[in-house]
């Protein structure tokens, strides 16, 4: 049995490995591979996929998981080979259960819809996606009848980000957010006292902001032994494994929030990343317990410290050094007043922190309904037009900044949304547990990061894939998840920042 | 049979493709990868390597040739399919041959004595390599009986880098070589007026070179679309596929030469990757017909257009713009003798157009003695040292500058020295058959090297792997193979540069 093992673990150590190439030529595409090479490099990275595809579904893995699954064999395992041995079963049955063919016609529609949906979105016309968003929801209707789910059945797509989250949770956790947070939006649109953001769009040239942020990574402890930096249109951090785990950029020169807050975010999923254990190395567990455990990381770093007043205590000196004239008559009060502001908007990714888990909660609200078979693809404009209405106090005039401003649903993630909100409140769930045990705001003043580090390392890094999220939670902070510590974060802080 | 023709083309394009990831994690490794992750990184290496072996030695591939090689099966297949199949058999055949233990024991003695080189050459003591040396010796002999040869048993060898080439035949072309030049690289020794090279090395910055090259590059043909420039210690071109070739090169801001040479030569070869045919992609014959080839694009490049005196009438001006002190007293004249200066030297890869075939001769009678069993390990010093004396008039002081300088026989690279000095044969013969169509000088004053590229494109690049070498050169200049073409190439320059 032992050897059967260790050629399970070969095996999946070979996928990984084909996974990390993937993600090396996908890293590769968005960093300046040249133009003409991407049509072929895009068939390579097809070949690379369809057989990692193959060998997660092929025979010599369904007999790895017959032959270690019985109880009495599957409890003489080691933990990372047990939870290894979850992985793969979970990804077999998922990719077992749907037909080939049927998921080729999928994944052909998606890839139709996606440029369909790019021109519906520059034409502002609903009506020209909506076929093709009919027929995406009505796959996804039939492969969750293929998987099976109990309870609601959009608890099916939630366990593809979410590992063990349901509607149940979600209803409960969201609701309470949604009558907290919308009063105090509210609030906030009607304050008096809005900070003066003007000076925030003076020019700021690249090369500058560059070298504050190699600083600021190297302060935040990102290690550069294991990482780099690089410029794209569509930021992004890749672990393609824990010791290469590399970030990216984009420089606005009339902005420099774009690059500051957006590498801070950045930084923040790749530290989860380059602490997960050695131990993982070459199996599946070497990534984020799930998509909404990642993004706390990465708002943890964005908001909780980037948008910290102790930090900028700290680093708004060193920024005025860079940018002499831009902040010359900005006192570090009005300048963090000026990152901080916050306003109910259209665009969920222009979004601040505290508006931003309306927008999810509001297509969550939405993708749930239409998996109850409640809502149809038809019906989507107006209902959310009139959610933005209801929570944030504005109406999209027109589809582009309304239901059509997400890439998701054009390629079928559906479920995969409230990872964002979810992301939020494990991460203030976590920073409450964490100031039980540490002074944030003086390390933050100090520059003190690594005791910060280390407690994320200790809770949260490390296990990678080994623990679920809700389980992560409770080992980490003592407490199931509540929606209570992120209220109270955004009421403290915004009631203190606008005055209320 | 057209269906296991597809499936052949199928499964040799999957081959390809992996070759194409593990091309592009070999790139990535030395541009600039995080150092930690390199280990993780040459494991994936290695596992799509042992896959592309496995694939090119499997029963499937087995079964293709079978099916696909019986005459009147071969013959209804197009050229294409042809030559891929007979690249296919010939590695199946070489790979086969070798009892995989033994490959594998031969694999990591290499490895071993890479390591075990390095020390020896940084204490300048063959004696510490000799014994690595005599079992890599010892295996390569055993390796040439399996392989079987027809001729002389270092034939085999040979065949591996230059598919055709002979004992008899290097034996004729370097012997003629060796007479004619060493007199000259003597009278050139002895010559009273020698080039003034004291102003190549004032300080130059990077950045200065960088844009003096990405204009040089783009004049020469270079295409950004399907490539890029980086920084490496080690300059190399890489051709992933024809559409994406990738250059580095090395500054030193102390001597100019090395990056604006060292990037035409890498250029040379990348020009002839970006030029072969569409048709080729997918196959192993998207790639150089041989090594030596590949070298006669990187020297004609390199030699006889980047140190040609028209090319840099041409270029000299703006070269002196972007360095005006450096060159501000030195003379067309004076900087084409001073970057044309040759002399005799003890390394290889420091050596000049002229005496570098030299160098080479002394590598391929020592090689070709081994293998017919007149020298062993132990005699390579003396020989050494007496082959330098008496061609280069110069004695290597110790080993670490002498027998022990190259890499390559650490690593069992026996019959790859050659292809270097065929590289200048043919290009001196290239450009001999070219010179009869074009008017090469006044196309390099003008800045016109569209007709040069077009001239190597229909002769040479767009073929790949489908025309062997000496069929190559057959065909481009209406000759076979000869000496004179090189002989008179540096007779005349030489001669002329040196007042002889």
């Amino acid at each position: 049995m032992k050897q059967i093992e260790k050629q399970f673990l070969q095996y999946v150590k070979k996928m990984t490995g084909y996974r990390e190439a993937i993600g090396l030529m996908y890293w590769d595409l968005r960093t300046g591979a040249p133009k003409k090479g991407v049509e072929q490099r895009s068939e390579v990275i097809g070949m690379l996929s369809e057989e990692v595809f193959r060998m997660s579904t092929s025979e010599e893995m369904a007999a790895f998981i017959a032959k270690l699954s019985p109880k009495a064999v599957y409890e003489q395992l080691d933990d990372v080979t047990k939870k290894t041995l979850d992985e793969c079963k979970k990804e077999y049955e998922r990719n077992k259960k749907i037909p080939a063919d049927e998921y080729k016609e999928f994944v052909v529609l998606c890839s139709k819809a996606e440029s369909v949906w790019e021109e519906a979105k520059a034409a502002a016309d609903f009506a020209r996606f909506r076929p093709y968003l009919e027929q995406i929801i009505e796959f996804q209707r039939r492969f969750i009848s293929y998987w099976g789910y109990e309870g609601h059945p959009y608890n099916t797509l939630l366990d593809q980000y979410e590992p063990g989250m349901t509607v149940d949770l979600l209803d409960e956790l969201f609701s309470r957010l949604r009558e907290r947070i919308v009063p105090l939006v509210h609030a906030i649109s009607a304050a008096s006292d809005k900070p003066d953001t003007s000076f925030l769009f003076a020019p700021f040239p690249k090369e500058k902001q560059r070298a504050f942020l190699l600083e600021l990574l190297k302060e935040l402890g990102y290690d550069f032994g294991k990482g780099r930096l690089d410029e794209t249109v569509h930021p992004f951090a890749i672990g393609l494994n824990p010791n290469d785990v590399r970030i990216t950029t984009r420089y606005d020169e009339r902005d420099f929030r774009t690059a500051v807050f957006g590498t801070i975010h950045e930084c923040g999923h790749a530290l989860y990343e380059q602490h997960i254990s050695e131990a993982l190395v070459g199996t599946p567990l070497a990534s984020g317990a799930s998509m909404g455990i990642h993004e706390s990381q990465s708002l943890f770093f964005e908001n909780m410290i980037g948008r910290h007043y102790a930090f900028w205590k700290r680093h708004y000196p060193r920024l005025q050094q860079y940018a002499p004239t831009q902040f010359a008559d900005v006192s570090l009060d009005a300048f963090y007043r000026a990152i901080n502001e916050a306003k109910p908007s259209l665009i969920r990714i222009e979004a601040d922190e505290l508006t931003y888990p309306l927008h999810i909660i509001i297509r969550y609200e939405i993708e749930k309904q239409l998996f109850a078979g409640e809502l149809e693809a038809i019906d989507l404009p107006d209902v959310w037009n009139e959610k933005y209405e209801q929570y944030l106090g504005i109406r999209p005039h027109n589809d582009a900044v309304g239901v059509l401003q997400d890439v998701h649903w054009s390629g079928g993630s559906f479920g995969y949304f409230p990872s964002y909100a979810l992301g939020y409140m494990y991460a203030a769930q976590f920073k409450q547990a964490m100031e039980k045990e540490l002074d944030v705001a003086g390390l933050l003043e100090e520059g003190n990061i690594a005791p910060i580090r280390e407690w994320l390392t200790v809770h949260i890094h490390q296990f990678g894939k080994m623990k679920k999220p809700l389980e992560l939670v409770l080992d980490a902070t003592g407490e199931t998840l509540k929606a209570d510590y992120l209220i109270q974060y955004l009421e403290e802080k915004y009631k203190a920042l606008y005055r209320l």
